[in-house]
C-alpha cells in the first residue's frame, strides 16, 4: 500500500479525552475514530490489525475443534425470558422495541440463542462434543464507557459455547479451550496468565480469566513468576488426547495466580518473596463452565448411550478482539508510539523513500516494494513528499516492525538502512540482500 | 473437514415457512437457522459461503482503490439530525434509547457517519479521491420480512462512499465502482446487468442497479440480450485510466436495460423482438451518485486548487452479501439442491467414502483428502456410516462442485468415480490421476 493513497489520519496533538496510552496511541495513529460514547469507527490501519487478531483467534478455535457460525446482533426477548435473564439482566442490556412493539435486545452475549440452535438440531450424544463460536458485535450499555476500545459499549467478541453429555466431557471441552487460549495469546506476543475466576453460584473450579500483565492494567493481580516462562503448547497439540490436555491444564494451574477478587492472602503470604509478581493486569479472555444453567430451563438435552435424556453440560469462552487491540498496545509501546508484535502488525514493513520524486530512489523503492510483496510481506510504502523527520515519526508512531530507509546517499553506495522498531537497532545492508536479511531476522512464520 | 465432526443439520422435510427456493434450500442444507422474524443465524456451511462472497467483494473493492474501514452498528441520532434524515426516515429505522434516554439508532445505512469521519480529517483536495467502504450489519425494520436472507431485517451490507472535489471526479469514482461491481458479480458466476435506476430529486443519470436474471426474481426487468454476452473488464483493468473507465461504462450502458420502475415502453417497443429479454430479476447491487446531499448540510468540504472551500461530491455503492447468497441459489439450483459456482462454494470437493470403516476405503480417502488439501482445495470428507443414498442426496443438496466417490469396487480396480455437480457428468479416473484431473477440469483459479 502506498502511503500517498492510504487513509491514515495521524493526529499531531495528544487527544485530550484519552486517559490511557492505548486509547491515545490508537487515536494518534489514525487507527480509530471515537464515534460517540463507547463506540468507535475502525479506520484502515486499525481494521487491518483487528483482522489479523481475528484471524489468529479463528485459526486456534478451528484447530481445537470449534466451528464458526454467526448469530445476529438483535435477539428476541422471548429467548431471554426462557432462561430468566431478561428480567435479571440490568440496565447494561440495550432493550429495543420494534415497529410492532415487540421486545427485542442487542445481544450482550449469546448463551440463549446458541442453546436454541443446539436444541433445534442436536438430539443424540453421538453428535457430541460440539463447540460453536462466532465473532460478532455485542452491546453493553456501560454506565461509564471509557478508555477507547478497552471499555466500550459496542465491542467485538469471540464467544464460543461447548455442549457435552456430562461433566467429564465438558471438562475436556474446557481444557481444549484453555489450551487454545494459551496458544492464541502467545501467537500475538502476549504473556497471558490464566487466573482462577469466580464461578459464583455455579461453583467448581472451572473458570479462568486470562490476564496480561501491564503497568496500566485495570486490576491488581497476583501470580507466581514461573508462569511467565511456562512453555506454550505447540502447533502439533493433539486436541483429541484427553489426558494430555488435562495434564497441560493442571500444569498451567499448579502455581498461584489470582485476580484481586479471588486473592487469598494466606496462600500468597506462604510463597517466597522472590517468586511473587504483584502487578496490574488486563483481562483478555475468560472461560467458564456453567453446566446446565441454560440447558435445563431451555430443554437442551440429548439421548445418551443409556437411552435416557440428559441436559447437556455447557461452557462459554470469550475473547474481545477489539479490546485485545488496546491490551496489545498497553503491553507494546514506547514514548514514540506503538511497537506491534510481528504476528498482528498492520503492515510488516515501512518502506521509507527519503527523496520521493528522485528517479533513482523511486526506482529502488518500487523494486523493494515488489520484492517484499512477492515474499508475502505487507509493505506500507511512504512515497509522500513529507520531510524526513515526519516520515520517521509516523513510522515509529504506527509501530511497524521493520523500517527500510532509502535515501540518495545509500542508493549511490548500493546500501539501505534498516531499523528494527522494537529494539531500535539499525544496520546497513546491501540493496540486493535487504529482503533476505529482513526476512531472516523476522520472527513471522 | 470431516463430515462426522461438521455441524451440518440437514433437514429432510421442506420447511413450511419457506416460500422461495433459496430460502428452502438454505434451511434444508443447514446453512442458516431462521432466528425470529427477518433474522437468521449462519450455520457453518452458510458462514463459509458468506466468507467467500465477502472475500471476492473485498478484493474487487480494494483493487478499484477503495479502502476498508468498519463503522459501528449503533449510531447517535444527532448525526442523522444534521442531515435531516432522523425525522424523514420512517418506521424502517430501528430507534433506540440508551440508559440515559439518549436517542440512538441501529444504522440502516452510513452516509451520515462516513461523512462525519471525512470532515473530521480531510481538508484538502490533495487527499482526494477517497473511497471508504465497510462490511457491516444493518437493520431495517421491514413491515413484512420474508424470503429468508432475501428480505430480512438484519442483513449484511457492503457500503462504499466516494468523496471527490467535483462532479467530473465523482463521475470517475462512480465508473470505478461500476467496473468493480461488474467484476465482483462475474467472479461469483452471476450475470448481472446494470440497469438505470431512479435518481429521485437528485437527478442525473448516475444511478444503476445491478440485476441478476432469475425466474424467481422479485421484479420485472427489461433488457437487451447482448448484455449477457458483454465481456467483463479483466483483472488487469487500470483503474487510474479515467478515459478507459468512461468508455467501458458507456459500452455497458449503451443498450436498453431497465427495471419496471424506469421502464420506457416507447424505447422498448422500438427494439426488434429477438433482442428483447423480458424477465424477472433480483437486485444484487446499487450504485448512486448524490453529489452534495450530505456534504452540504454536514459541512464536509475541502480546500480546492483555487484556494476556496468546496463541498465534496459524493456517491454510495451497496452490495448485500447476505442477500447475495439467496440470489446465488436462485440462479444456481436444480430439483436436487444447490449448485455452487466454484468461486463461492463452501467446499470444493465432496469426498464420499462409500464404506467408511473399511480399511482400504478409509486409507484411499485419507490419501485423497491430504492430496486435495495440499493443492489448496477445501474438502468435505463424508466419513459417516450413512447409507449411500443418503450420502449422495446430501452431496447434491449442499451443491459442492465435485463429488469424488470411493467404494470397495473402485479401490480394488484402482479407480474412483467423479461427478460434476453442475453438468451431472460422471467419469472414472485412476486413483493416482484423480487429483490432477479434478483440478484440470475445475475453473477455480
Amino acid at each position: 500500500m502506498r502511503l500517498s493513497r492510504f487513509f491514515l489520519p495521524i493526529l499531531k496533538e495528544n487527544p485530550r479525552e484519552a486517559e490511557i496510552v492505548s486509547h491515545r496511541l490508537m487515536l494518534r495513529a489514525g487507527m480509530i475514530r471515537q464515534q460517540g460514547q463507547g463506540s468507535v469507527s475502525w479506520l484502515p490501519l486499525g481494521k487491518r490489525v483487528l483482522d489479523k487478531v481475528c484471524a489468529i483467534i479463528r485459526e486456534e478455535q478451528d484447530r481445537s475443534g470449534a466451528q464458526e457460525i454467526l448469530m445476529p446482533t438483535i435477539q428476541s426477548a422471548d429467548l431471554w425470558r426462557e432462561s430468566g435473564r431478561y428480567d435479571a439482566y440490568g440496565k447494561e442490556m440495550l432493550r429495543i422495541k420494534d415497529r410492532n412493539d415487540r421486545d427485542m435486545l442487542f445481544g450482550p452475549t449469546n448463551e440463549e440463542m446458541v442453546t436454541d440452535i443446539f436444541r433445534a438440531y442436536v438430539k443424540s450424544y453421538k453428535d457430541l462434543p460440539l463447540n460453536l463460536y462466532h465473532i460478532q458485535w455485542k452491546y453493553r450499555d456501560e454506565i461509564r464507557p471509557r478508555f477507547g476500545v478497552m471499555r466500550s459499549r459496542e465491542f467485538l467478541m469471540k464467544d464460543a459455547y461447548s455442549f457435552d453429555i456430562d461433566y467429564d466431557a465438558a471438562r475436556s471441552a474446557y481444557n481444549r479451550m484453555f489450551i487454545a487460549y494459551l496458544r492464541t495469546f502467545a501467537r500475538m506476543g502476549l504473556k497471558a496468565v490464566p487466573m482462577r475466576a469466580d464461578t459464583g453460584p455455579i461453583g467448581g473450579d472451572l473458570s479462568h480469566e486470562f490476564i496480561v500483565l501491564a503497568e496500566t492494567g485495570e486490576s491488581q493481580v497476583f501470580c507466581h513468576k514461573d508462569y511467565l516462562e511456562f512453555a506454550i503448547p505447540g502447533e502439533d497439540t493433539d486436541f483429541s488426547d484427553i489426558e494430555a490436555m488435562e495434564k497441560t491444564v493442571r500444569h498451567w494451574t499448579s502455581l498461584y495466580a489470582a485476580t484481586d477478587e479471588m486473592h487469598d492472602e494466606t496462600a500468597w503470604n506462604a510463597l517466597p518473596d522472590d517468586v511473587k509478581i504483584d502487578a496490574r493486569g488486563i483481562e483478555v479472555g475468560h472461560i467458564f463452565h456453567f453446566g446446565e444453567k441454560y440447558s435445563a430451563p431451555m430443554g437442551a438435552s440429548v439421548t445418551g448411550p443409556d437411552g435416557k435424556e440428559h441436559n447437556v453440560s455447557m461452557g462459554s469462552y470469550g475473547i474481545g478482539p477489539s479490546r485485545l487491540l488496546g491490551a496489545l498496545i498497553e503491553a507494546n509501546h514506547d514514548e514514540n508510539g506503538i511497537i506491534w508484535p510481528e504476528s498482528v502488525a498492520p503492515f510488516d514493513i515501512a518502506l521509507i523513500n527519503m527523496k520521493a520524486g528522485d528517479a533513482e530512489c523511486d526506482a529502488v523503492c518500487e523494486k523493494l516494494y515488489a520484492a517484499f510483496t512477492e515474499k508475502k510481506r505487507d509493505v506500507l510504502y511512504d512515497d509522500t513528499d513529507q520531510r524526513a523527520g515526519g516520515k520517521f515519526a509516523t513510522a515509529d508512531l504506527i509501530g511497524l516492525p521493520w523500517q527500510v530507509i532509502i535515501g540518495p546517499r545509500g542508493v549511490a553506495s548500493g546500501e539501505v538502512e534498516v531499523k528494527h522498531r522494537r529494539s531500535g537497532e539499525r544496520f546497513n545492508v546491501s540493496l540486493d540482500r535487504v529482503v533476505d536479511e529482513v526476512l531472516a531476522r523476522s520472527n513471522k512464520a
